[in-house]
């Protein structure tokens, strides 16, 4: 097993640092680990405890009864270094090392972050200033993220690999609630040691990660991001990124947050053109078009009917869906004349696209009929609705062909500038 | 009292065509009439009932007891010609046409609604295709709306105008829910008469309305626009507009939709450009950008103090607030040095921007404190805060000092593709 693979599925993880106080950070991975049913052993590591949460604490690393696949460390910045010397010591595969107060803060944190590099010897590190890692395909946290405390964990196809601890969290959250699962969530921060490039190198490998996920706030080692990334392609695991550092403010936030550099925004583009790499332009696009691409329900080309019961509805829906360079053709004449049938009088248009069923559309059979035609119609290579209701929009009428990517489509009543590059990237994509 | 007035706020309405059964469209506006609390006289006209809802019902227009000074008339296509002509005989001061089937589909419907002009006279018309108007100011409600089966409908200091009924809908709905309330709502559609122009002079009038927000499908008179966008800003109220129609797909619906060819995408930036309005890019913007217009709380420059406890989330708002045209000054020494009192260690990234106080932020007091300090530096023009918790993000913290605009700011870690033209031009406005 692989260093990055030891620490993604340990079967023994130290807590260093674990307080007995679930409601405390250093309580909450001992406290999690057992929630969401890790099977492996846990040893709590504590000078003043002798259990925490029913289980036998250690007082101090030589004490432990075997090296640990895995140490959590959950000291500050000034007692890390000193663990992470004697987790190594005693031969851990690697540490997640919580702490801040390091390259981030500076020149004195850079100074103390060789340090750990060097304290840690050939132990794998993953951090500083990490919030650490879940592998939800195997119930396996190692993450002090308050995320965590969800009682329902929703695993799932997409894998993230993000250089912020805060938004592992969110995303793990925010994924939740719309129905996106996770394979692995890992938050790779200060990456003394282990990178992005490392974890998506693992992730291609991974059978349980269908896409990958990345929050990039800088790439320290492009040539080995460059291997990992056309890996994972090789692999047919498409990769999805939000990069920040776009404006000037952003990318010194960046600096400021994980201690890098984090080049010209101009750069990360072609990296990402030339590596197949989609860039997700708007932060809920980093769950959305993976949610999309795992559901592994491409689009053939990007032909699309629409079909509304509010002309305003249909014609927002149409004006993204050709920002976002799809077409919209017109019924032929006998799609168009099997419509007619389904609705008299002269005021509903219902051989163009949008197809407008006016009102009447609110007649659950004429919408069926009208699905119905369109489904034997063969033409489109997707379908969206649109039904007015009391709100004025809202349910959404499935063709029973793929809905269109969601990553291009999503929220299209609120769709944001004409994004063309990436509309053209997306689709393309989910064209192969 | 123009006629323009004379139709917002009438002192009688016919409605034509009016249904004993409220769950009808037809049977909504004298519903919704008496819901909201209309004081004036209601005559429903219909040949079929002797009473409506309690209220005497007359067989035809001619039969009514005077001429009124508005008319819904919820007759078909067919049937509306007529009716207008009977209306426009007894000197009716204006028509609400809420049939389709006229210049939206095609060259017979154009020729029908050339003879709808024809029948009006000197009557004005409101439509046809249209859902009606809502004057919340006067709780004068005329349209078929379904939105308007809500119990409250919030009144406000935004005047809509809009092209779709639906999207009047929507947006009434929508602004319910996030507790953006309206002056007026127009629903223009096929403008055979009054047209966007026409309720633009009138909103720039109206001392309850403080900020327009307008729903462009096309402008048919782009003179007359012009001269009522150049009397609003006069009269110190910002317009703000959507304007569909960005791409073929869309140009084409909103051709049908409302019958009327849109012009080049082109040729409306430069018209809001010359007369000062602010172009919504997406949808959700014509209910936000209006919002805090309507607060008057604008900013005097550009220097935000962003307060954070999780890194990954304060790096994201200053990406965004960056893209915006936004600027993210370090706090100055005394500030930095205050601040630095508040927390021990060197993990916490007080003196730049983000401030970044941690998890540790999570303590009310701290934050408090941080909060005081910025509160008491003068050196931004706004504050911004994002607390880290359970879920990675969450409440926000406000300085006390004017939050940013909500149209700059906005769900600013969803924020879209690069808007530099569309920030600029929202923030150059806040700061007059």
């Amino acid at each position: 097993m692989s260093g990055v693979w030891q620490l993604l599925r340990p079967r023994s993880v130290a807590v260093v640092g674990a307080s007995a106080d679930p409601a405390k950070t250093a309580g909450r991975p001992v406290a999690y680990l057992r929630k969401h049913g890790f099977e492996g052993a846990i040893y709590p590591v504590n000078p003043k405890a002798t259990e925490i949460d029913g289980l036998r604490c250690y007082p101090d690393v030589r004490s432990l009864p075997h090296a640990p696949d895995v140490a959590i460390v959950l000291l500050g910045a000034e007692r890390t270094q000193q663990a992470i010397r004697e987790l190594a010591a005693i031969g851990t595969g690697a540490a997640i090392v919580l702490a801040s107060g390091y390259s981030e803060t500076g020149a004195e944190g850079a100074r103390r972050q060789r340090e750990l590099r060097e304290a840690a010897g050939a132990m794998r590190i993953l951090g500083p200033n990490t919030i650490g890692l879940v592998n939800l395909t195997d119930r396996i946290t190692l993450s002090a993220s308050g995320a965590l405390a969800a009682d329902q964990l929703v695993s799932g196809p997409v894998g993230l690999v993000s250089q912020s601890g805060g938004i592992l969290g969110a995303l793990l959250s925010r994924g939740g609630a719309r129905g996106v699962g996770f394979s692995k969530l890992i938050s790779t921060s200060n990456e003394v040691d282990l990178d992005l490039a490392d974890f998506v190198d693992a992730l291609a490998d991974d059978p349980a990660t269908r896409v990958i996920a990345l929050y990039v706030e800088s790439i320290r080692n492009p040539a080995a991001f460059r291997a990992a990334a056309r890996k994972a392609a090789k692999a047919g695991k498409p990769i999805v990124a939000f990069k920040i550092g776009r404006s000037e403010s952003g990318a010194q936030a960046a600096a400021s947050h994980t201690g890098a550099l984090a080049g010209t925004d101009a750069m990360y583009d072609a990296l990402f053109e030339e590596t197949g790499i989609i860039r997700a332009q708007a932060f809920s696009d980093l769950l959305d078009i993976p949610a999309a691409l795992a559901s592994e329900r491409r689009l053939g080309g990007r032909r699309i009917a629409v079909l509304t019961s509010t002309g305003g509805a249909g014609t927002l829906v149409a004006d993204c869906l050709g920002l976002a360079g799809f077409d919209l053709p017109a019924p032929d004449a006998r799609t168009g004349a099997a419509l007619r049938t389904l609705q008299t009088g002269d005021h509903a248009a219902l051989d163009r696209n949008p197809i407008d069923v006016t009102l009447a559309g609110l007649q659950p059979d004429l919408l069926r009929g009208a699905v119905r035609v369109l489904l034997g119609r063969g033409g489109e290579d997707a379908g969206g609705g649109r039904r007015g209701g009391r709100a004025g929009g809202g349910g959404e009428a499935r063709t029973g062909r793929p809905p269109a990517s969601a990553g291009a489509v999503r929220g299209v009543s609120d769709c944001p500038e004409p994004g063309r590059a990436r509309a053209r990237r997306v689709s393309g994509r989910t064209r192969r």
